[in-house]
């Protein structure tokens, strides 16, 4: 496994490997390291679909708010590389905040609308930076194909968005949320919680899986209703202080009006959840993809 | 000489040119079309320092504002095919406005500071979408050198901005004003002049020559003395109607202060025009680079 820390690096080293082996595919899988099975499956997938995988560590500073967690994000870089190694990935780009940022970037990537709610109303600027750095690594790796995990769903729409909007030549993979055997989804940010914390936390997965089975058994239930039951749901953990409950269009990210009925609804529907437990923010959201 | 007019259409005739010619790079000249002298002069230098060479020819709606000239903006086709023939180019990238913005574009990149003065004050969100479909056009054609006239001074500044922040993997060639036997900086919009208005536009050339004859006779000349003869010197055609009239460090766009010697700096220096005749808005600007 090639390690590369620089922009001179990660590219000779993605230009090694293409030319070793000729016809081959790149496949990239971005992260902020803190490695977990999440990640692991994206990592798997890209090892599968192509011949030379790559993947980055980066904790990307200008997606991240002035009160948020920059300086705690947990990191683990041997653990990463080790894990790395085990799922098949050729080349890890670790590059540092001076390496990407050698001046403070006058340049900004924005989408509009996919951006406005959920995490993008709660965290303003986040995705800015999201889409940013990932047109960078883009930029350097050119990868192939390219690997997000659904747990971020509206980060996939972003970037979709921004992949389609701007014409870049990478297919845009997305895989689905991994959780523990108790349902709460993967997160590096699980690591911040106490014992008491995390147990309440399996609220947000039980109440995405009552959502449904609630619209697969009543299908006049009304956006309204069921954010009403999901919020009511999320309330009776005494310290679950929720940030947004959105049940939206996917991947617009619009909102569905109050009075409409989910399960006659003929598009993509995301229910997506953002909770706080004690000072962690998680995020896990419902994915249903319209079936005719 | 190919021509091309769908995105996979200009990926594939790229990529056939690249396998027929091993190891050739690619040179790329973006326009709006009409070609003159300028362009030509900016088609050669690719076709000198490349094997292949991409010409796209796209009026951009969305760097115009709501009451500029993009309905007029002059077309000829047939005209620019030839020309583009004799300067060498291979392939010419003729998209529709459906081809580049099937769905009107939710991405704009923005590069901050640098658009701030100039045609950035005077043309809100011009260079966004300068910069996005620059973007664009460079993810089709993925060339490894691109050209740009140094009339648009600050539109190379900010392309080069966005490409050293977004680490595009493309190196961007500024090439110099080309100008009529009088003086006049050749522009597709020259074509809008009346007689008496082409004759009052020779102001433009006109004051930044005296401008460089004043910084080297008079080296303790200040930025606001320096503006003040310019302005004069315009204003005293009767049509003329100045936009801006700006001394500023290049690249980075900023504003010399008033009292500040230009003959002892140690910066390049742009002097930059934006002026009316009629209802056509001409640029012109005198760059000269510091000198150890």
């Amino acid at each position: 496994m090639i390690v590369a820390r620089t922009v001179e690096e990660i590219r000779a080293a993605v230009q090694q490997l293409r030319t070793n082996r000729p016809n081959s595919t790149v496949g990239f899988v971005p992260t902020m390291g803190y490695l977990h099975e999440g990640h692991a499956s994206l990592m798997r997938k890209s090892a599968e679909q192509n011949e030379i995988s790559v993947l980055s560590i980066f904790v990307n500073p200008i997606q991240f708010g002035p009160n948020e967690d920059l300086e705690r994000y947990p990191r683990n870089e041997s653990g990463d590389l080790q894990l790395a190694g085990q799922c098949g990935i050729d080349i890890v780009f670790l590059p540092s905040v001076e390496v990407m940022y050698p001046q403070a970037t006058k340049t900004k990537i924005r989408v509009a609308e996919v951006t406005e709610g959920l995490c993008g109303a709660s965290r303003p600027g986040h995705f800015d930076g999201v889409t940013t750095v990932v047109a960078k690594l883009f930029n350097m790796v050119k990868p192939d194909r390219a690997y997000f995990g659904l747990k971020d769903a509206q980060q996939v729409a972003v970037i979709q968005q921004m992949v389609n909007d701007l014409n870049m030549d990478v297919q845009i993979i997305p895989c689905p949320i991994v959780r523990e055997t108790d349902g709460l989804a993967l997160s590096s940010r699980n690591v911040y919680l106490s014992d008491e914390e995390r147990r309440q936390a399996l609220v947000l997965s039980e109440s995405l899986q009552m959502a449904h089975s609630l619209i697969r058994e009543q299908s006049t239930i009304t956006a309204a209703e069921l954010n009403d039951v999901i919020v009511k749901h999320i309330q009776a953990m005494p310290i679950a202080d929720i940030d947004y409950v959105e049940i939206v269009q996917y991947p617009s990210m619009e909102r569905f009006a109050a009075s409409v009925k989910l399960g006659e609804q003929k598009s993509d529907i995301l229910i997506a959840l953002a909770v706080r437990f004690g000072n962690t923010r998680l995020i896990d959201n419902l994915y249903l993809p319209y079936q005719l």
